[in-house]
């Protein structure tokens, strides 16, 4: 079985290699991780092989889905910041791409299982009440417009038979480790992060704000869990909103100072951000993944565990 | 003011463009009518340029959207049917040739008004409550996809300023006038059409089905509406459902019967055809318009008065 993952060098691809390199041990199962710079991380790993692509090359990423291709997690995407501030990068990655490779997928042999990472960013306008997979998507951001999109084309090309899709709307990732990003998001895991590794952070929003977001591992067992939900189990909506932890910005910061000490809680400075709030205040905080519990994806149990997983990563 | 029209030589394309050669009677209004085939309808018009052009030929296209185009009516389409049959051809057409449109009014020096024509059939699902732009789309068609796809974009591109976008869900016009297409919707007309002209018409679908729609005239003056509502009044969400009259077969047969003579209405015969019944029954069937008639919006008064204008413009 091959596994083709785009963005696989990226934070979220790396963790995702990994867990399916560990869920899958036998020699037959093989990854290709493709991202604009190749990974180094998996060097010696014989099942893996780590591919430097500009997926907007049509031709580059012909020659990576191959007939024997049976699962292609597609992660890779200009996040919202960034697809916001340069739009035809975003368009040429979040939009053609998308589907130049689902083009590609349906000129295969047997249709593959398609993963495709959503985001909570299609929502918009600071729904008041949880958001469900029959609220209308309202997106404010061109990254959220794109990604509403690819959704739309999965569902299609699902419903022709061309893939066995599966488009899943991933809530905030936190608490990432690494560097910041051009997610407007970033700040989220940038505010435990940065205390704990003894640095100060700003945080561009208030203590008030409500965020929905899921750990790195909760994320990753959803991602593995999405490829295999029966097709028949998704039925004809092949877009599913991930569970996800609402928690406020200021319990976030209390639980850091309860875990790590006050004095790690006091190297967040706030300042207001206008630029990262138009986008993030109007993503949803409250989430129905009703459907998806059902269907046995997971969700973090608080937020201090959360912490405490990445405190353990880290070895702080 | 130029004002282009893609689709302009359409059963709508060409009644819009003679809507407003009369709205707009002086000479510095001109019309480009943008089709894959040139109408001779307008001979003799100063005023309009008939111009024969694949619109997914970007260089073609750029030719004709010059600086000085204020408003561009977006609505050449493969239709339902056909985009369903002929999968590659729909792609080009609604949407590539559709985000070319936009990449070229980006370029122009100030955005222009940007009227684009979607469908109710980006619902799917047979919604048992009325639809609203609260509602999720759920697209049952490539067509429907597309035009979902349309409208997301003509949302973004409308937030970042490159066009002064409205995209306006269309319901099923009836009664058109010609000949039948390849819209699943298609035999709406048809069964009106063609016994009022002493044809038989065949009916795919029961008396019971419920559609919503709309008169020529009242689509086309929603239409030459659609361009002058100010932004203002429409806000972020750029995405209208134009108001229809919820009609079942049996009352437009019923309509029919007692406008045009029993003999008439005889020459329907019913045969069930389960491809045009699997895309029309997913179709909403009752919209909630409120939005579209608060801000001057049409909708026609009943079926009767939509039958006797078809049969006085027909001259039957």
């Amino acid at each position: 079985m091959k596994i083709l993952i785009t963005g696989g060098a990226g934070f979220l691809g790396q963790r995702l290699a990994r867990r399916l390199l560990a869920e899958y041990p036998g020699a037959s199962t093989t990854l290709v991780l493709v991202d604009c710079v190749a990974t180094g991380a998996f060097a010696g790993e014989p099942r893996v092989q780590a591919v430097e692509c500009d997926i907007s090359d049509r031709a580059a990423l012909a020659r990576l889905v191959t007939p024997d291709t049976a699962v292609v997690y597609h992660l890779a995407a200009i996040v919202s910041g960034q697809a916001e501030a340069e739009f035809d990068l975003g368009r040429r990655i979040n939009l053609a791409a998308t589907e130049t490779l689902l083009e590609l997928c349906r000129g295969l042999p047997a249709p593959p299982k398609f993963v495709f990472a959503s985001s909570m960013a299609v929502f918009g306008g600071a729904p008041a009440d949880a958001i469900t997979e029959q609220t209308a998507v309202y997106p404010q951001s061109s990254y959220g417009t794109q990604k509403a999109i690819g959704e739309l084309l999965v569902n299609d090309y699902s419903r022709r038979g061309f893939v066995d899709g599966r488009a899943v709307r991933l809530p905030t990732i936190a608490v990432r480790a690494g560097k910041p990003n051009r997610a407007a998001s970033s700040f989220v895991s940038g505010i435990m992060r940065e205390p704990l590794h003894g640095q100060p952070a700003v945080c561009p929003v208030g203590r008030e704000v409500l965020v929905a977001i899921s750990s790195p591992q909760a994320v990753v067992e959803n991602l593995v869990h999405a490829h295999r939900v029966p097709a028949a189990a998704l039925g004809t909506n092949r877009t599913l909103i991930l569970p996800g932890l609402s928690v406020t910005i200021g319990e976030m910061i209390d639980t850091l100072a309860r875990v790590a000490g006050a004095d790690v809680a006091a190297r967040i400075r706030f300042e207001r951000d206008e630029a990262v709030e138009r986008i993030v205040l109007t993503w949803p905080a409250r989430l129905d993944a009703s459907r998806a519990r059902s269907l046995g994806f997971q969700v973090d149990a608080d937020f201090e565990s959360i912490l405490r997983s990445f405190q353990r990563e880290a070895g702080i």
